[in-house]
């Protein structure tokens, strides 16, 4: 049996002391004639390059990865869900097991979020008030009282690098009173995981909340920023916010965001979506789409989508995609994929989830390489202009750049 | 994009010129006291220590297995269904990808079955006639007809190493007149196989069948050994017979085919199946149990047969069986599976999967290095003395051996 994962370990090899500072963050360069940065998160099992995109490991295991594929793709950080894992297996387990790390084998960062969008998630099946959330167990049906303080308690248990505040996610659309609100609560429960945190070798991010109003997200970022949080975190964005909406309130907020802390864009987005963030400052981002496509036969390529059911992916002794340098497309011919997928074997979701894995790690990096050499804004012209039509239509490089443009701006429509 | 295999590269390294005989099958050892046998099968993709137990790979995937890993479990045939791949995705396209072995990258020798076993399985959902079997195909819903020289047309577009004959396998419970007729047509198109083969460098084996009547057995062995086969397996099996009827019809078909070629048992077993079965002669085995037992959550291990989702493995951090060198149980907990089950994670199957067919190979090849030392009739004793009484009770270990077992003779119980 391995031994366990001490905390002295860290995936790039560095030996760090217990007590030494666990977590950091520092910019290494800022895009000349953008916001777009570049940087090292710094935490105790690990170092990860910004801009970052984050597996999501909801229940303690990326989609059906083992943990050294995910490693072998490129991962830093995997995201976890501690509304699930509170549930199953529960937080006794992991203090029995010596936490999250030891029991799926990820020896590197690890980021557990709060709850807080289960609030919003689950609206129909929870009860809402001052002190927490309530929701019935699907494990043993039992009611469950999710605050401030027992989601810190939790996420402590679970062992993350990274915790997040429980906050009240709110949809969009809601009306400018009932935002105001849920703001105001995410606010004094943010104030409550602070003081709930007992084990500083866990960062704390604080998340800005405020719908879809300048003036709440100007407020929201105002008061957290006023603590001490290690990072902070835009949420309330993709829960019925248009596109413009969402580019919009990303790019105010990271704004309003101090510079020497990390920015994570949370649950956003298509590859499209990354590169508009990162123009905009933002450092970290988690979405479930490159897994959940996977798992719908549907692969992020340098050209487009593909729906590998599609008729015209059974021709070809071709890769899936000649652009891309994953194992996936080095070794096997998309017409092999479309196979799997229409047989319905599970080696084919499997296949692309480390494809479109790969893909996204594959474009932070190449962010990085960009925004480094100081040329994000034309890196992004040239990688948006070569995805489908489809996908990017509507997306706008961001005001701040239009001078920076070199040739006829595209005729873009707002909208979803 | 990796080149194509070419038929003189096999897995063990050794090049090997078109038009040098391309299959054989050698014996090594007899045991001593046992008619099992341990010996080399070699085919155009590289050799296979016998006894060997075949991963089945239905679609050209050995579910949810990718091909790398299926090798390093130690993996040597995989068996595909020609039935299904002749519907999805058909023989042109594997004449126009060069054959499976690059369609599905599986290096290693590859066997097919002739679609005679869909049409028992089948048997609501296709006419049967002297010409062959009429299905409905469930990709297209257009009529197919799979007579024997369309079979091997098919297999030789797969390519594979080994072909199986079409034949009519029947339910065990069928009376005389019915198995004698489907005997003797299983006999006709046999002969139909060996005269459709274009391709001398795939072996052909045929198919012994006659129920479980000892008579019939030895009609079909005496007819179908009289042929030039490459070798013989033994069909009709687990199709309603008892265990005790199945041991003993496979003890009287292994003692009927003719020692110096390779004997096949369809469709079989479990551990102790297995070792019943390579005591009475037999050195090739296909079963789904293993991959389809993991994807329900239940292992093999060496004290008998867990199912991963029962309370007790929740707990402890130990691995699913001590026992056991595979990857799954050297990285990771039994409470990590639990928990990947209870959850519907699909890395808990995957990693399950790997787990019970390294467990099967190495069953494989602990029996035959017993059987080279001599003493596989007590290694099979100990085996099955290791395995939980539930799973073992109303094996036999054939009745050679009575003189050889040392101790007293369990009360063993006949019956399924």
């Amino acid at each position: 049996m391995a031994s366990k994962i001490s905390l002295s370990e860290t995936r790039t090899g560095e030996i760090r002391l217990p007590g030494e500072m666990p977590f950091s963050f520092s910019v290494e360069a800022v895009d000349r004639g953008s916001r777009a940065r570049a940087g090292t998160l710094v935490t105790p099992h690990g170092s990860v390059r910004t801009p970052a995109f984050m597996a999501v490991g909801t229940r303690a295991s990326v989609t059906g990865l083992d943990p050294e594929e995910v490693r072998d793709l490129g991962g830093g950080v995997v995201l976890a869900n501690t509304y699930h894992l509170w549930l199953r297996p529960g937080p006794e387990l992991f203090r029995r097991v010596g936490g999250i790390h030891n029991f799926m084998r990820w020896p590197g960062p690890i980021l557990t979020d709060s709850g807080g969008y289960q609030i919003f998630s689950l609206s129909e099946h929870r009860k809402l008030s001052e002190d927490g959330a309530e929701f019935k167990s699907y494990v043993d049906g039992q009611k469950q009282l999710l605050t401030p303080e027992r989601s810190i308690e939790i996420q402590t248990a679970i062992g993350s690098d990274i915790m997040m505040v429980l906050d009240e996610c709110i949809a969009s659309q809601s009306e400018a009173g009932a935002t105001r609100a849920a703001m105001e609560r995410t606010h004094r429960w943010a104030l409550r995981s602070l003081t709930a945190r007992t084990n500083p070798e866990q960062a704390l991010f604080a998340i800005v909340q405020g719908g879809v109003s300048a003036e709440l997200r100007r407020e929201s970022a105002s008061f957290l920023t006023a603590q001490p949080f290690d990072g902070f975190a835009i949420g309330g964005l993709s829960v019925g916010d248009t596109r413009s909406e969402r580019e919009d309130i990303t790019e105010l907020s990271a704004e309003l965001l101090p510079p020497q802390k990390p920015r994570y864009l949370m649950g956003v987005g298509t590859p499209p979506d990354l590169l508009c963030a990162i123009l905009a400052g933002v450092d970290m981002f988690d979405c479930v789409l490159p897994t959940h496509l996977a798992w719908q036969g549907t692969a992020f390529t340098s050209t487009g989508r593909v729906k590998l059911t599609r008729g015209y992916c059974a021709e070809g002794d071709v890769p899936l995609d000649a652009s891309c340098g994953c194992s996936t497309c080095a070794r096997f011919t998309r017409a092999y994929l479309h196979h799997l997928f229409k047989c319905g074997e599970p080696l084919g979701p499997r296949l692309l989830s480390k494809h479109n894995l790969f893909h996204y790690f594959a474009l932070m990096a190449e962010a990085r390489a960009a925004i480094v050499a100081g040329s994000f804004a034309s890196y992004a012209r040239q990688k948006l202009d070569a995805i489908d039509r489809h996908e990017h239509s509507g997306y706008r490089l961001g005001r701040p750049l239009a001078a920076e443009l070199q040739g006829p701006t595209p005729a873009f429509e707002d909208g979803p």
